[in-house]
């Protein structure tokens, strides 16, 4: 299992054994050593933890510490020797205040759901869960605003705001234990971006607490506020650099009362963008998922995992589609669907589609898709990236790829959500080979770069990619980014090691 | 007319009188002196200008001089001797290093359609005008990505984003001037927020010039990019302060086939907030517009403005809706609307109402809803607020403000997005004074914090307002607004005097 470090510094790169016994490739960068500038926790500190947490939130235990230092894949593994879990902002604050005073390095872990590591301590940073900051705190009946501390899981806000007739603006696979801090922090994208949009627009306000202790409170709730710099967006998608987020104000739209899913057979590449630039005008405002899979991922998904079934066992093209609708008329829905769909399958654009009749159905459909990940674990080692790429370059990558690793034994498989322009590229392989990462790294990052793309659309940088922010983002945008990191962190406690590159001298 | 300057700055204010002849407030808070540290234009500057631009880029003439240095409501004026005309971004790049390294203050200025005096000097800070670089640059026929420079107007981009099918996300009475710089260094709000929401969802890229020079690029055009801090964000609505926007990446949404228009006409502020709550949910993702006004707006513009019809002349009810759909298939959106209002109507939410049958009714309603502004002109002078309110709390703030005033003889006006819970709060009078305005402010702001809201929804700070900071954002989300500014432009020669309050020592 890859875990994409860069060719950058692929030749620092070593393989190691889990704690678990599980095999894995974990990949640890010698140029990332320790920071010497850290302190080494002692037990006044743990001392001065449990002066603010009670002994109950100072957590000390082997099994405990363990999960917490190993993420949810297996695939990174730090060495920290205590995990704190504040209640309050203000207990979050006192510890901050601490760990800047004496410069003890802090990893911010939400539900450790992430992709790149981010969430994980690389070295002994003492790691601030959230899992005791989990209250719901309101929700406007009128406009939707939901505020929570930042540790609620996302599963437990869609519920809570179903509830009243609304839904959270985003979806993931890991809702079930991905937290609200953590998926503002990650700025996680997922299954609801096509139709509700980015977190940038959707977070209505923030609670985050800075390296040294200040409370920056913005739980604005309204969705208009020019008064000043907006300076809650810096902490959307700074994976826990710049501060740690203790409560979120999010803006929840209305649920839609009809949803209906359709899977659709397609020839061709061509044919699938076509079909999507007919959705967009006309199911438009009632579209609100358009993901694809190829026909390697369908199959390898279906070789390993025996719960998924093909919804079109009858056909054999190359591409195939999810297609979902969410609105408020389900006659209007349906009409709207059916009629699109009888246009592009006259017009050949769609080989064969079966809409799901019941939940039952629909849930086998988006089990299909959302098993893909799972079923690549099953299959073996798998080089992952997340890319972000123009509509006509975005399969054509996957298309090289295959191309390029012709002569290895491997299955290059793409899936993803095109309505966002994201391309899931995986490549699959029975075991692990330095040899084939070399043929992937750098030049998936280099091929997305030259076509416009980003190298991370979704997962972030964490721990597993920082050095490859230079394939999209300019040196001058890199030194401000520093200089904001500076600016916000000055000791550089905050999740270190992540999202930043090292600084060249 | 009031400018709206705090009581915290009442003190310092004086009335003067208008270069042009026409007799208005401008209230000039000698609180507020020119910057000791800004150096004064001599001919060597200009020379070095008109090295860089060629001398049909360096404007001197007193004519172009008096405009650009006061704005379209003739409320600020400045004295700048200077206007430079940019026709790139290296020119812009190679002005700011120039004024930067001689300490030259600088206003950047777009359309000048802004209503907080923000793109006009308060002194004799050089003028940069982006009206030399309006080409729109490219536009994605598949996700509606448009790309331009920062001088092209609102407009110019709509009619071009319709030209394939698609519109801008926001929409604004000023759209024949408004630029995309201007628009999104005021994070404009408008028409459309309700249904495509915020410009920190719908901006995909930025270039800006920070002050020493500096291009930041991130023309990103994909929606999906998580590499490192999203620095972008920190220049939508900093007004000019951190950078100058030379190019702008913008998602456009497809536009809608069919839209519908509604007049209605309600008895009570708690059936408008039910008829919202049930537009949301009944018109669901139909629903683009949700406006209102109270019979004092109407009537007021009756009064004065010649054009206008009142599209229910028969009532005489307290408040007014303008509600608009926008979607895919007519027959299903007039079904939807019919059926919202048949039930509205038959539970006595709405007293009577009207659906516009072509595009001169429409146009019409929409006549009377935006000639409100107009209408106050009209009127004499007017104390303008813009502030963003919690649901509940909205419109009783007008009531709370008629109560206050209800000894003077003025008319107190309430209009706006409450879709967005954005009101426009008007207090129209014949003629200025300052005891109403005493009675007014800090108490409208005050009022507006401790009712959780905004006191700038979304026409900013500017120079208007920048003390009035305080009533919306803490000391820590201000002090540390001020670094970021620092870190920015640590000479402080970005467009002072605005956004930022003075610092406390």
């Amino acid at each position: 299992m890859s875990l994409g470090w860069t060719g950058i510094l692929a030749s620092h790169c070593k393989l190691v054994q889990s704690q678990s016994g599980r095999s894995f490739c974990r990949w640890i960068s010698s140029a990332v050593q320790r920071g010497s500038n850290y302190a080494e926790l002692n037990q006044a500190d743990v001392a001065a933890f449990t002066d603010i947490l009670g002994s109950g939130g100072v957590v000390q235990d082997e099994t405990a510490l363990d999960a917490a230092n190993e993420d949810w894949m297996g695939k990174y593994k730090g060495n920290s020797k205590l995990l704190l879990r504040p209640k309050t902002t203000q207990q979050t604050s006192d510890i901050l205040k601490h760990c800047n005073d004496r410069r003890l390095a802090v990893v911010p872990q939400g539900g450790n759901s992430g992709l790149v590591g981010g969430s994980v301590p690389l070295f002994d940073e003492v790691i601030v869960s959230f899992a005791s900051m989990k209250r719901i705190l309101s929700l406007d009946k009128v406009n939707g605003a939901l505020t929570c501390q930042a540790g609620s899981t996302l599963q437990e806000l869609d519920d809570h705001a179903r509830e009243h007739g609304f839904l959270m603006p985003l979806d993931l696979g890991a809702k079930g234990s991905c937290q609200a801090g953590g998926f503002v922090s990650t700025n996680a994208g997922g299954l609801r971006f096509l139709r509700y949009g980015s977190l940038h627009g959707s977070v209505l306000g923030l609670e985050a607490v800075l390296a040294d202790g200040t409370i920056l409170n913005s739980m604005q709730t309204l969705p208009k506020d020019n008064t000043g710099y907006d300076l809650k967006q810096l902490f959307i998608g700074a994976e826990g650099t710049l501060g740690l987020i203790t409560a979120v104000a999010i803006r929840c739209p209305f649920a839609s009362t009809s949803t209906n899913l359709a899977y659709l057979a397609c020839e061709s590449y061509e044919a699938v963008t076509e079909v999507y630039r007919r959705a967009r005008r006309e199911l438009g405002e009632i579209l609100s998922a358009f993901e694809f899979l190829d026909r390697q991922a369908l199959e390898l998904t279906k070789q390993h995992l025996e719960n998924v079934k093909d919804p079109l066992p009858s056909t054999n093209t190359q591409f195939y589609l999810v297609v979902e609708t969410s609105g408020s008329n389900a006659e209007h829905d349906m009409a709207k669907l059916e009629g699109f769909l009888t246009d592009a399958m006259e017009e050949g654009l769609i080989a064969d589609g079966t809409i799901a009749q019941d939940t039952g159905q629909a849930q086998g459909i988006w089990g299909l898709r959302e098993g893909i990940s799972v079923a690549l674990r099953h299959a073996g080692a798998t080089y992952k990236y997340d890319l972000s790429l123009p509509p006509p370059a975005l399969y054509t990558m996957v298309e090289v790829m295959r191309q390029r690793l012709s002569h290895h034994d491997v299955r290059v498989v793409g899936y993803g959500h095109l309505g966002d322009s994201n391309l899931h590229l995986n490549i699959s392989s029975a075991d692990w080979k330095e040899e084939v990462r070399k043929e992937i790294e750098p030049f998936v990052y280099e091929w997305t770069a030259e076509h416009g793309g980003s190298i991370s659309a979704e997962h972030g940088l964490g721990q597993m990619k920082p050095e490859c922010i230079r394939y999209s983002k300019s040196p001058e945008m890199v030194g401000m980014m520093h200089r904001v990191k500076d600016l916000f962190d000055p000791n550089h406690i905050l999740n270190p090691y992540k999202l930043l590159p090292q600084r060249t001298q």
